[in-house]
């Protein structure tokens, strides 16, 4: 980046380029850069590192209260960001931002979630990236979230991240006044207890919805998921190597042979 | 698992009910277990971790030569992992297996598989999980894979995985006599480097198909995909954990304010 110059920042999420998350985002990132926005068309929550791969993309021009906002995608948040690096921004952005996502990315939902796997595909390219969900599907109130993005972006265009690495942040739906503080965590171990509702369409033949309830499995402050639910912002490094380091040399004392 | 009888494998893939290799994976496995085959019914390479969320799932029998075979689910592979663990299976199953996939999934390739989703996803649920590739799209030859597979699908069942992680296994595509060894092996440094292609449709607007290649950026003999060029078969040992604790330190030294 041109120091006489500012940063140019690159706006994608989860939610779709109607998100209320994106626009909260998108308007704080303006304070401090110059700003494109890359979005998916629809929403794509779920979709994890997922790509398009048997079906053509396009993009689109977005037009809010009949002014240029933005691009879409007719993909997924991965796409978005291949989309954009490689077809519409004519040089690398300083830096990525991805959400503000409705719903926590906390513990195992880090690896479902779109709004973080856009921020890891930004790190995988190269580019600083952060992920910023607000910890609510209900009643979301974006701006100490919005404000706290812009504060985190600045220092982190200043300080820089390690290779392969992106801050996830997750902010709870309370005003400023109840945030207990900022603490730096890691994912939480929690799974989905499955309960897949079956129904049955008008010829009697059934149908399943995906749905559960997350379990956390730890409850520990240095984890993300147990600190949001005190009213902590967490900040959580993530990497995309997924190599368990701990286990390799465990593994290398298992007669291995062809 | 009762010792006195055979453990129950649960085979999946992301290439889809009809791919070679979780035809060759399953035959294999019955050598060794009772087998329920649990696959998508469409192939879903690319979609890493997603899960359907807004359309509903559909399970179908699948009957190969008129005998029944397996179960198709309308959507991803870690869709397959949830519903036949919370709809198709009456108990957990001992093992889950995933492949064998074509093509490598290494290095990058690691957080965009939907063959080590499925696997993860059975880890994240306290199964023990493994995922296999065949490092090619060409001229597929899955004896030896599918061989290697049950030896090793033994040797875990004996020694047991730690929590939520899984062995991603890549098998060169070469006769028994060319593999060089077994090695275990970290996920190397990679990424794809863009270059979508632009095309315009009859009516004369651009669409655009993902396409690339991959940039090593690491060439070490303890990596995944540069050990697999010299025709070892690689076991890298992942976790569902993405956090990157070597820069939690350093973190906590930021002044982070809320």
């Amino acid at each position: 980046m041109n120091k006489r110059q500012q940063p140019h920042i690159l706006v994608c999420n989860d939610d779709g380029i109607e998100g209320e998350g994106l626009h909260a985002l998108a308007a704080a990132m303006k304070k401090i850069g110059t700003v494109t926005v890359v979005a998916p068309a629809e929403p794509h929550s779920g979709m994890s590192h997922a790509m398009t791969l048997g079906v053509p993309l396009r993009i689109r021009k977005f037009f809010k209260n009949s002014r240029f906002f933005g691009y879409t995608v007719s993909g997924t948040p991965v796409d978005c960001i291949k989309v954009a690096l490689s077809h519409i921004l004519p040089l690398k952005p300083d830096l990525i931002v991805s959400g503000i996502n409705y719903g926590s990315n906390t513990a195992i939902n880090t690896i479902y979630s779109g709004t973080v796997a856009a921020a890891l595909e930004g790190a995988i390219q190269g580019i600083t990236s952060l992920a910023f969900s607000l910890t609510t599907y209900e009643n979301a109130d974006f701006t100490y979230a919005a404000k706290f993005a812009r504060k985190l972006a600045k220092q982190v265009l200043a300080e820089g991240l390690p290779e392969d690495t992106v801050l996830s942040v997750n902010i709870p739906n309370v005003p400023e006044s109840a945030i207990a503080g900022v603490r730096v965590t890691q994912q939480g171990r929690s799974r989905w207890k499955e309960d897949a509702i079956e129904r049955n369409d008008m010829y009697g033949n059934p149908y399943y919805w995906l749905n559960g309830t997350l379990q956390l499995l730890d409850e520990d402050i240095h984890k993300d998921e147990f600190a949001i639910r005190s009213n902590y912002v967490t900040i959580t490094p993530l990497s995309c190597d997924l190599t368990n380091h701990s286990f390799i040399g465990t593994l290398e004392q298992w007669k291995l042979e062809k």
